[in-house]
């Protein structure tokens, strides 16, 4: 076969301005004219001569080079999967190539690590671990650690868990005072039937004993809350914190006790639910569960995603509600009479709850109602991958996170790119 | 030992037949005989001559060569999955292989970046970003994004959240018109019961108000609707548009008001309806989280198969409401006398809504109303996997659609695929 | 430094018993003594003899004889992930090197492929196309398509579609039957209370018209059956098919209507539900749907394992039955009396459908109730991973079978492994 | 373009201070001065005298060393993603390189394949098989088998059928015999109505009958509980078992049973629950489905995160329920009076389960109710990721278990690391 068949075919037999460039002790050849599709690139400039050199030695990574020489040859940068997308763009300034002339078949891929660094970067670290290092006094880390992280000592897991018993004691005694056998006092229901006649005799001496029950709750919680707003590292941050403010909130009843009126009640209503939402401390014990912080970090993160299914849920409540009431209202029957019960039906249904109170009874109105529960099935799923989509990331984040050594020595080793 | 030794174990020590193939600066060795057992192939009707050259030279990517020898050598093409499918198919055709030959094993990973880069093609240009080149007036194009992008400017926002302010305003206005007690006239509710004797007086100003704010609402809605009439870039697609029809027909119920009658009053439920729906107008302050424009995609792209659940549910509905029927109708008692009703409890049992209108009081009529409760869990769980696949799909889609960069000066680079 | 120093950091600078294995180009090296650490492989038996050759070619794949080589380095077999499981487990075979002794860390990469090979070729073809070449007679394929696949013609889709339209119109007419008002005859409801005495004039026609109706849907059907069963490609898979049962217990209501009676009535019903079974038959319309049809592989895979939903639910039925049944049975009031009651309670419970028909009023049956709700809750879920990971597998098992070529020409390539 | 021209675009023609290190036949190049960024490493060592070497050999993996290389060369350490992290950290080890020092872009990748491993070995291995070889005894193994293992053989299965058949005869039997109508003697509901002065004639032989099954199956209770208990290979781990103690506990119903009194009809109720919760052996049946069994691991992972839903269930109860109290408590017509009532109707809201007992009336009581079926519906979704991701770990976990070969002959192949 000659020569020229051979050539016709993309193959050559001789050395016509061939080029050698060993990267690393690996030999690529390639033609000169090659090197020139790129001509701002380093390789161009090199062979830009009248007399190219035969050979180049370059001290890089040779796998690399093997892709960048393709993009030479074809125009198009493929991505290996096999390599980590920073080494590689740190390679491409090396020769002269933008990243961004990744082809978008590999740009996922090439994307993959560095979005994986800046999502870690963006995890805030005082999630992973409770900084305790600006303390100005020796004893406020202890106190504030034993009050503030249950898991940092034994004495601050006793701590919590006595803690936690307040709060439920506190709870389970007011709870009782509404009963209306035990409190026949009726101070806080003061608008119920007089039932108060027949007050149980083994119960009179109930009342008392609540009553002490919650003086020694509110002392506990005085106590707990003034010693960790003494010991807390920044006093500011201490008293912008949620479950602070609710904590503080909490201690008020005591002092709304003796004064009576709607006014009053409605104000103990809100303080109340104060103390019950400072149960909410009992996760503080679940934070060395993995999977719980996982959790933590997937609900944050898909929180303004999750919002729109409230604003769904409010849309179809409002569109099927009136609907619901413009095909039952003439059926004097029902219970159903302005678009306000309608929308309070719908929402009920959307949810899947379906309290009974309220249900149609015309043919039309069962099929608004078919039509809304099915809307609440399909409701209810469309968070779920959200929720899945976040939990995998974060899952993966902060394991990797976890696992990772910190490197403090690493700066020792000073970068060595080109040394030629 | 002997050459025949080493030969009958598949090595040789000689150099009988063997060609070197430099691809790229990588030498590939192999016999002669390996590259005839593809006859139509280049490096076939290359060494197919009476004196076959000893070494040829490519310049083309040595890796993919390094796969594409191995199909001469075994007849089985593989996939490397470090290497973009796309790229290793460029590379085959050089060769004169088809990508179809690769092995039912490797088949999917050289797929993978295919599909990918067909399904960024399909994603529709105009979800991502708002056209806004097709004006004919100067002042057209910003008119239309402060009513239709609330993302396009502050003013566009505080547009868009007066819009929605208004639409709430309306709906409340009318809302609270259905009570009986506000409006004593009935002008609604021909029907109802006569309870107007008795008007509260601190109530009798009310429908007065009612009327102004209704009144106010209708000229926003009038003026907001010209305005994107006139402003938008193509008067077709905007009538065509589903929301703007909402918006129009939501216009309406001020000329119906006056007019009385049940047909009018349907007329008007219909109406209102739609000024209920105007309220998912909403969704559109939430298009810029990344979320919920994937769960967007992900609805659109699983609707077709989403509607399995209506008909399974159709279709359950109808088998266990018959069987409810025939398990049930002896039983004077119950409420329960014709087929349709048995259906409606059925979808209400299946939905898990569960009103307690109706419920089995037979042992079989609760036997059917376990196994319907049963599917009924089942059939929720069903669209979960079609939604979350399509969501990591399109989750992963819009991530690299959107941190890719737009390459308009790629042109410029041309393709040197073939220079020897 | 000396060869001795340089020796014990595991390097040397001569080339004492090296010897050079050249496979497929790409040179390889190493000690003889190496090489003899795995007796029994083909290395090992070439380079036992008293002078082993110092250098032997072989026209294998150059990459994964790299790992192999490893193998006899470190005794640690490793796998690639880049290169396909089958083609290593090809060449280990070549080199005398089981797949078997590949690391546990590696173990799942290396079967993935192998294993989606196996789960390929387990899926049911007759699902994927529908077999048309067992036809004895010319016209019997044609009219076998029409009638049972929708999706083969214009004129089958339209036949599938007058189907389904009869399908629902006898279900209807049938429905309506047993409406008191419509049907005074009451021949299905025997025991019904005498309703019948003031039917409403205009009614009267309407049960003659529903005979009319459903005479007209019996003989669609009839003639529908038989032409099906005439041109079945197989009579006998035609009759154990359940759908044709079905179709054919369907046709026989006619045949009791006129017979009276108990017994009767209840086989009417059962009957009757077949005919509503047939109703599935509108899932034949949606099976061009991709999602459909992973869903419907996903279920069959997942059918044994979602038993444990229901062997879970009746278990936990029993045990929160009977701890309903006492904690409640001495409250009188209480409408619980007995254990299966109790049972009935806790399936509605558990499923969280909540009719209201029966509900704890003790302290401790509330408890029960309140274990009960967050038991189902936890049930609902339960089924849902398993779904999910049958759903990824063949999602991404089907795709590669739809778009993976035929390859009928393959057989034309002849095997070449060992031509030395 | 002169010698220093090319030299500062990074490249050389020359030789100056060039080595090359051959490692297993791969040809790497570089700069004496690169490999002196690392001093501490084996490369350094060897290259850190007068005069270093030109050329080295090392028989080691050549593809991981160009990743080794490329650390001195760039002073970052990133993973090749088609090697094995396990090869990787052992290559690393030889050269002087800590696994530590990777990247944290690539630190996921390489942890992947160890974190399998460790995974894997700790999967209890008595999960996957069930260990035979501690008996004693000959007949023991046998026994055993038969009764605790029913896919051991045919006679196993046989026998555990007929055990869940006696189980689910004597749950029967007494869910009958607290019928009234059957069991005219009241023996176990002493303070129900007197209702039992008409008993039916033909059911006054049942109770005789019902008691002659408890008789047949409390028999072969106690048969096959001593039967298993001689039998266990261990006595102490036999009885520490669960599910031992409640066959055990479900034995004892029949010795209460002539005795009456209020105590021991609840000792009585717990026993019976004992003999439901028995009903879960039915699992046994199921252990060889992989989906269950994978779904047993995951929920044993999954269990102490799972926690948090209870514990989110209970904080949002009392938080609710608080809310419910004070919105609805003046509203006389309701029946919630007390706080305990507003959780009750906290969480059977929070579950979606609605019986509609209680609802609320008030306006304010109705948004309560909102928020609460909403955050109820997200509760619902939460434990989902959690169940999914140890689902998706555990099969791929598990399926690697099943399918990997004991290798028991493998210690007899001796590691030849280093051998120059
Ligand atoms: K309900
Ligand atoms: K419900």
């Amino acid at each position: 076969m000659s020569s020229v068949g051979v050539s016709s075919l993309g193959a050559s037999e001789g050395s016509r301005d061939k080029i050698v460039i060993n990267v690393g002790g690996v030999k690529h050849e390639t033609h000169t004219s090659t090197l020139m599709t790129l001509p701002g690139s380093r390789l161009a400039q090199l062979v830009d001569t009248e007399k190219p050199p035969s050979e180049l030695f370059f001290d890089r990574h040779p796998e690399v080079f093997s892709h960048v020489l393709q993009f030479y040859r074809s125009g198009k940068l493929h991505y290996p999967t096999n390599l980590c997308g920073v080494l590689l763009e740190e390679e491409f300034d090396f020769w002269g190539i933008s990243g961004t002339d990744v082809e978008p078949c590999c740009w996922a891929a090439f994307r993959q690590n560095k979005d994986a660094v800046e999502a870690l970067a963006q995890i805030d670290p005082s999630v992973m671990e409770n900084d305790q290092s600006s303390h100005t006094r020796a004893w406020q880390p202890k106190i504030w650690a034993l009050f503030d992280n249950p898991l940092s000592s034994v004495g601050a897991t006793v701590t919590a868990v006595v803690s936690l018993f307040f709060i439920l004691l506190s709870i389970t005694a007011f709870s009782l005072q509404t009963y209306p056998a035990i409190n026949p006092h009726q101070m806080y229901v003061v608008s119920a039937d007089n039932s108060s006649e027949n007050p149980v005799e083994n119960l009179s001496a109930l009342p008392r004993v609540l009553d002490a029950v919650e003086l020694v709750c509110s002392l506990w919680f005085v106590f707990e809350f003034v010693t960790r707003a003494v010991s807390c590292p920044s006093k500011l941050s201490f008293f912008m914190t949620v479950m602070n403010i609710v904590d503080l909130l909490a201690l008020l009843p005591w002092f709304f006790r003796w004064c009576s009126g709607s006014y009053c009640i409605q104000a103990l209503g809100f303080l109340h639910v104060m103390r019950c939402i400072r149960v909410l401390h009992v996760f503080k014990l679940m934070q060395h569960v993995f999977s719980v912080r996982v959790l933590k970090h997937t609900l944050r993160a898909s929180a303004t995603a999750l919002c729109t299914v409230p604003l769904m849920l409010f849309s179809c409540t409002l569109i099927f509600g009136t609907m619901f009431y413009y095909t039952e209202f003439e059926q004097l029957g029902s219970s159903v009479l302005d678009i306000p019960s309608g929308c309070w039906w719908a929402v009920i249904t959307l949810t899947t709850v379906g309290y009974g109170d309220i249900y149609p009874v015309t043919v039309q109105g069962k099929c608004v109602a078919i039509l809304c529960a099915m809307v609440g099935v399909l409701l209810i799923i469309l968070p779920v991958p959200i929720i899945i989509n976040n939990f995998i990331k974060f899952n993966s984040l902060l394991k990797t996170k976890h696992s990772m050594p910190r490197r403090k020595e690493k700066s020792r080793i000073p970068t060595s790119t080109s040394t030629a």
